[in-house]
């Protein structure tokens, strides 16, 4: 690897441009070589995988949409007209939909739906158990979760994907979120959020179900038995991608405070995550900063934004892309003929 | 204007997301409708502008780069192999070289150099002239620069690109960006920076040089006189090009420091050009942010980039597309049969 990173820096610095000039995105080659072992790196297709599922601590009224609105987002990504529909498609990522657990019944076929997108069927249970009032997930529907997770990093290397990104959709996300960070650790003052935009009497109130919720169901600083008492499969399935990923030479782009929620978990099962992890976007969502802080990543972009469903993730990893981009397709000052004075620094 | 504000935020606010979601992608798809006069806005095409010149003032050691490296880099963006080559590629803007004041004889016919974008033959003169010992340009020439800048405006109406970016090339135009910074009331401490790359002694004899040529020329706080006597042709075209937006209805991104070094010469001319830019990014060069902050423009992105070229304003730039691309890619909640509980707070 340290081989690999030297390499890659003698490259960037024969480009026509002065040395280091490109910032971060020079940093982001770097990386992006040191994962997929080669130099320069290679993005041929870049795919977001979109985990959709209900969060049974909804019940307790700590979200302002009711719970139907999961199943009506995903119809609205398979129809084409969701906020990653549109950032995706300007930024060259394909987009798979996960059905990881939504509440309900089956979604109707592909033939009479006809998704834009990729649509998998993945569902472990239809939506996870209330976390305040009993365990979210048996010890079953867990390792379930974890293990089609991981059965989706194979699929992200059969599909060619230099990049990938996770992105969620599901109503009570930021509940569960927090909740699995409670449980890690974090203060729940520091993690709580307002979510899709909840008012201060609502938002002191889920801070009390999510402390509440994880004094019940007080799991041991586990990954695994925290995602069974107080995640989903949606979070065990992101956290499942995450890991299997490891030895695949595949980088990944984390969304907001969900995913990187998940992240973290996967963080806590195996640490080496952070080297292949990118986090796309700073999001407006209180405790991200932090989150992404312990794994030791910076944020791409600082927008503000919130929406989640991976409009982050594509944005910060198109910017990746772009460095990756510059590395392969820029000339060298030989090739160029242009004048190497060869003596300007790099850090001053 | 009010009503468009007001207008566009309505239908911003329709769209299947949590209200104010997509965080600075709407207040810049708000701006982008301002400046069009239509809702949502529209961005068919996208073109950069790369302006090069030649510096005088680059004869007294200020830069680490030889000056016919201005030379060389023009012929190696016109043969694609440049960071904006890449860059722009990626992001999908179409990119137009001007040689604004390359000194040295003319480039070869188009038949022979065969380039892979347009290229403008605008030159005034062949280089500035060294403002630490003379007036850079004459009157005729800055009123010429001004002239053709304004022309171009023209030229991207005619195009149809629905947004443009400025980008500039050449050496020693980090030492001309400073001296008309000076005159215009900064504080040489706070905008004479590295460039490219130079030492410290180097750096406090840029200083010094920069200093100097303001005393010796004292111009007037006055745009033109301040170009004419510490410009050059490439940033009295710049800032023509940025002016000639005026009543268009076409925005324009700002790259790094000399770019908005330009375009702050244009606001002291008419600061209404605010109304019409943004800044692409955030410059490591000194400097950049106070100007920024003074024309009332935030950066889109913040990677630690001092390329030139437009690297950063095609990256900058290619945001802001994307959030006019959600406002009219996006289903509204009727449409795609979405909960609408039209509480949720955009700001709190």
């Amino acid at each position: 690897m340290e081989n690999i990173k030297a390499l890659m820096e003698k490259h960037l610095d024969n480009l026509t441009k002065p040395r280091g000039s490109l910032g971060m995105l020079e940093t982001y080659c770097v990386k992006m070589a040191e994962i997929q072992g080669q130099v320069p790196p290679k993005i041929d297709k870049k795919g977001i995988y979109v985990f959709a599922g209900d969060h049974g601590i909804a019940d307790e009224g700590v979200s302002l949409y009711p719970r139907e609105v999961t199943r009506q987002m995903v119809l609205n990504i398979l129809a084409g007209g969701a906020g990653i529909n549109a950032l995706a498609g300007g930024t060259g990522w394909e987009i798979a939909l996960v059905d990881a657990g939504v509440r309900g019944g089956d979604f109707p076929p592909d033939g009479e739906i006809r998704p834009v997108c990729r649509f998998l069927r993945e569902r472990i249970t239809g939506g996870s158990r209330n976390s305040y009032r009993e365990a979210a997930l048996t010890a079953g529907e867990t390792g379930a979760a974890l293990e089609r997770g991981r059965a989706l990093a194979k699929d992200a290397a059969e599909a060619g994907y230099g990049l990938t990104a996770v992105g969620d959709l599901g109503i009570g996300n930021t509940s569960t979120a927090a909740a699995l960070l409670v449980a890690a650790g974090f203060s729940a003052g520091d993690v709580v959020d307002r979510g899709t935009g909840i008012d201060n009497a609502m938002l002191e109130h889920k801070r009390q179900i999510v402390e509440e919720a994880v004094r019940r169901r007080n799991p041991p600083r586990d990954g695994e038995a925290i995602l069974r008492e107080l995640g989903s499969a949606d979070f065990a399935m992101m956290a499942g991608f995450i890991l299997g990923l490891e030895g695949r030479g595949i980088a990944c782009v984390l969304d907001g405070f969900p995913v990187s929620s998940a992240a973290y978990i996967a963080w806590l099962i195996n640490p080496k995550v952070s080297d292949w992890l990118f986090a796309g976007h700073l999001s407006k969502v209180a405790g991200h900063k932090p989150l992404l802080e312990r794994m030791g990543l910076e944020p791409v972009v600082n927008l503000e934004m919130r929406l989640g469903e991976g409009t982050g993730a594509v944005l910060g990893g198109h910017i990746v892309e772009l460095g990756v981009l510059a590395a392969r397709n820029m000339a060298s000052f030989a090739d160029a003929h242009v004048t190497d004075t060869g003596k300007d620094e790099k850090n001053f």
